[in-house]
Parts: C-alpha cells; structure tokens; sequence
C-alpha cells in the first residue's frame, strides 16, 4: 500500500481556460474561486473524478466522454478534447514534481478531479479548473478490507418524463448534497458507504453507491450492474470493468437488480474511479462471505484502469 | 425605479467566521473560495437570498430560521443569530458606504445572499460569507411590467418516504442546477420564469418557481400558496405577505393548487425576497389579464418586506 511517510504531499491546481485550452498552474495555499462563480452559487457545473496512476489519469475516454455528455445537459460550451488532455498531462507532471528523484511508476496513487462551471456572473464565461489530491488512507484501506454499506431510497424518484431538458439526473453536476448526506448518515450508523434503492418497501430496485456503481458477480461468472437511465449515472469504472472482464471470459450484463439480488449474489462491489473495486463485507445488518474469486476481481479492476 | 446611472456599484463581500462570528471584508476582485470547499466540489452547503432596502435587510426573522432550518437538514453547527445579524448590518453599511453622501433611505435597494458551506477538506471547518450585489435592471422592470411563465414537471417526485435524514428536500441547499437549467429552458422559449408542477400529465400539482414561491388571488380576497412539503420549500416573502395581507383583511391559505387553479385565478404571482411581487402575465399560451387589484397586491409584498 502506498504510503506518504511523515508528508503529506501538496494538491495540484491546474486552472484551464475554457475555450482556449490555455493552463497556468495555482498556488494551492491560495483560493481561486470567486463569490460570483455558478460552481459555488448554484452548483451550476459538472466534473469527474479521475485515478491518477503509473504517471497518468486513467481511463481518460470514458471519463472525458461523460464530462462531454454532462456538459451538453447543461447546455455547457462542450469540452475541447486536447485542452483536457495537454491539461490532465500537465497536472500529472506537477504532481511527480512533488516526488523529486521519484520515478514516474513509483509516484504514489492519486486523486483528480475535472471541475468545469458555468462562470463567474460578473464575467459570464465558464470556469474550469483540474485538481489533483493524495488518496486518503482508508479509501486505499476499503480496497482491501472491504466495506460495510447500508441501502436506503434517495427521497426522490425520477418523473415518468424525467427526460424534460431541465432534468439534470443524467448528467454529473455538482449537485450533491444527498449523496453527502447520505454517506454521513451511514457512517453515524457505523457504515462505511450508501447504496441507493428506489422507494419499493418490499424488495427495492438497486440504483447506484453514494459515489460509485454497483457491480454483482454471480455464479458461473457473471457480472451485473443496474441498468443505466434517469435515476443512475453511467459508471467509467464499471465499463472499463464489463470490457476487461469479457476480454477474460466473463459474461456481462446491465440488469434490473432488486435488493434481494445483492444478498443472493456471490459477491457486491462498490466500483469507482479512486478507490477502484471495494467488496463489500456487510450489507445492512448481513455479513457477506468472502468468495473464492475476490482477489481475481480486484485484479480485473485494477488491469481495466491500467488499460 | 432605481438606477446607478453610469455606473454599477462593486459587490460587498464579508467572510463571517462561523463560531466566534469575527468578519472581514473582501476585496470583490479578488477570489476567496478555495478549490476544496464543499460548496464547490458537492455543493454541500445552504443560502438564503435577502433584500436590502431601507438600510437593513429585510424579512431577517423568516430567513434566519429557514437558515437555521436548513443547516440542520444538513448537519451543519447551527448559525449563530448574533453573527448573521451584525455581519448583516455590517455588510449592508459597506453596501452604503459605495454611495458617499447618500442617505441610507436613498441608496438603491440590493442582493443580499447568505452562503453557508461544510467547508474546506483541508480544515473540516465550515465557510461563511455574505455578498451584497445590485439588483438586475431587468428584476426590477419585472416587478412593474410582469413575467411570462411556462410550467412543466421538475423530473423528479419525492418518495413516500421523503422524511429518509439525508433527503434534502425541505433545506435551500446550493444544488440548484435543475433549476437553473429550467430557467435556462424558459428563456430560450420566450419565457421569463418556470413554475415546477408533479407529473401528473392531466390537471398537475403546481409546486413552485424556480426561484420563487407561487400565489393567487382569487375572487373575494383570498390568497392561496402551495401546501410547502418535500417538493415545495417554505416561502419566506410569501410568510411575509400573508402575514400583511391577513392584518389586511385578506383570507389566506396554504392549498393544494392544479394547474388549472393558476387558469382561474384573478391574478397569479411569482414573490421572492428581491424581485419581491411579480405578476404572471402570461401562462404557456395563455394571457392573464390584469386584475383591479395588482397595485394593491404589490404594494402588501412591499409593505410586508419592510416591517
């Protein structure tokens, strides 16, 4: 496991010129964000969270590709593929810099994220910006301990028409408040994370983790993820998963997945970009066995994002 | 009507500290919000928006509470009531101090906006700031010449059990994407204003605006608002007015109101704390003459919010 030592490194901020591309890197000991901007006021912005390992941001197609779908929900100028690039390139650098005599393969795992925001009032153009952050130990810790993880409904269902164009449960905005809260929620109760349900009191359809897919394997090797739609975002870590997985011989699968499916499966997993594949040990008030092909999805996981 | 001729005042920012209350004022051109402050990175955080007239801001009692309300909702350390009011009054000074030689009773009214966000992942302490903006040239010809405004569902239902602890429904948290994108949406049709309804596609539910609260008048001097509930947000102007309008000799009530009700109403309104009183002039196709008693209307939002 990767470990800092005594330091803790200090973030990367890279701020990005919307349209131009142009990057200039910020002293992260000095804010940067005005009162004005729409990120703060309203939320009014999308970004993506991306795993910063072997000297570059994974699974950079797919994350760009659902910055790109976000930003066109929002009615966003779209993202310029090279500026994100030449950007997230460039950050990365910046933060092998702050591993001096390090070579890149060495440079401990990190954390980035893309925040694009539809500006400052004052000046009307949008706003964007990448930061990269060291991993907190327990996520790297969930990786291999597992995780205990409560279920619940959101509160909210999406309408029959929920694809109205103000509708924003498709795209990844910043909106999320429920999400925080439920993760704080579960941990009060001794959880470390959330799966969302929706609100069928009796065997409730699975949507998706407070910050993160979920990803059953069942018997015979098979993988399932809920099907994708208004109520749960298309997940870059699961289908880099499902494409590595059916490369190896699984058999993979969105489906309807009801409550009652995690419980039944052989193992449930929480994937996501920084924190990758977290089994989950215990959902609500039962402890799920470990199975004997753990360490084989935990690898897949990892072999996906190094793709 | 208010006018700053040639030239438009600088905002007032004032950095409130969330415990003790110290305050500072910031430099508008200058950036304070940090790149991992919550209310950026999740829009984890709450506001109010208030009018300044008169010297002080306005209706502070209902905002506090709903202030304090939402805070709550979130797990955020209760504001302090001592500190909001002096930072307040702090704010609102500076805000006159742009106009030397003015008495208070003179200067234009403003935008006075509460922000109070979980803070930066670097200190876990909570961030507060107040600004003070001008007002919009176009709000204030809203409040004299009315509003367009389309309605449509808001793509989203709270479920049954909307009281789940991390359902964010009832706090005014930042996460107003969905609105802003319905605003957005009107306007590009030729509207000024959304009002959010259920989905029921027959006769729906009317919830609110997108920034407002809904009213009507309605024959014989009744005033009907929304029952506030999980997809209605208490109105604080509209508190205001019915507590005016009551002491009157009006009749008034929280309802259940359809989108036919809007229809059949002598008049419909859209009341937010700055914008005050606006008149729906126009309902998706329809046009909704003005009834006799506008003035009289408008001027019970105006009295109400100067009590």
């Amino acid at each position: 496991m990767a470990s800092f030592g005594s330091r803790t490194p200090d973030p990367v901020i890279i701020i990005v010129e919307p349209f131009g591309g142009s990057t200039r890197q910020h002293n992260p000991n000095l804010p940067f964000i005005f009162g004005d901007d729409a990120a703060v006021t309203r939320g009014d912005g999308i970004f993506e969270t991306l795993l910063v390992a072997g000297g570059h941001v994974a699974n950079f197609d797919r994350h760009f590709a659902r910055f790109t779908s976000s930003a066109k929900r929002l009615g966003l100028p779209a993202p310029q593929l090279e500026s994100w690039k030449k950007a997230s390139a460039e950050a990365v650098e910046a933060w092998q810099a702050t591993f001096p005599g390090m070579s890149p393969g060495d440079v401990p795992p990190a954390k980035c994220v893309w925040t694009y925001s539809r500006g400052r009032a004052a000046t009307g153009l949008p706003t964007a910006w990448i930061t990269i952050n060291p991993i907190a130990p327990e996520v790297l810790e969930q990786r291999e301990s597992g995780i205990a993880v409560m279920t619940g409904p959101r509160g909210i269902d999406p309408q029959a028409d929920a694809s109205v164009p103000w509708a924003m449960s498709s795209a990844k905005t910043l909106n999320y408040a429920t999400n925080m809260a439920a993760l704080r929620y579960a941990k009060s109760q001794g959880f470390d994370d959330f799966i969302f349900t929706d609100s069928n009191p009796d065997n409730p359809r699975v949507l998706e983790g407070a910050t993160s897919t979920v990803v059953i394997a069942k018997k015979n090797g098979r993988l399932r993820t809920p099907s994708t739609g208004a109520d749960v975002l298309k997940g870059t870590t699961q289908a880099a998963l499902f494409e590595a997985a059916q490369e190896a011989g699984w058999k993979v699968k969105e489906k309807t997945i009801y409550l009652s499916d995690l419980y039944n499966a052989e193992s449930v997993w929480l994937v996501s970009s920084v924190r990758m594949g977290a089994r989950v040990t215990r959902l609500n008030d039962t402890v799920l066995p470990e199975p004997d092909n753990a360490a084989e999805i935990q690898e897949l996981i990892t072999k996906a994002l190094q793709a």
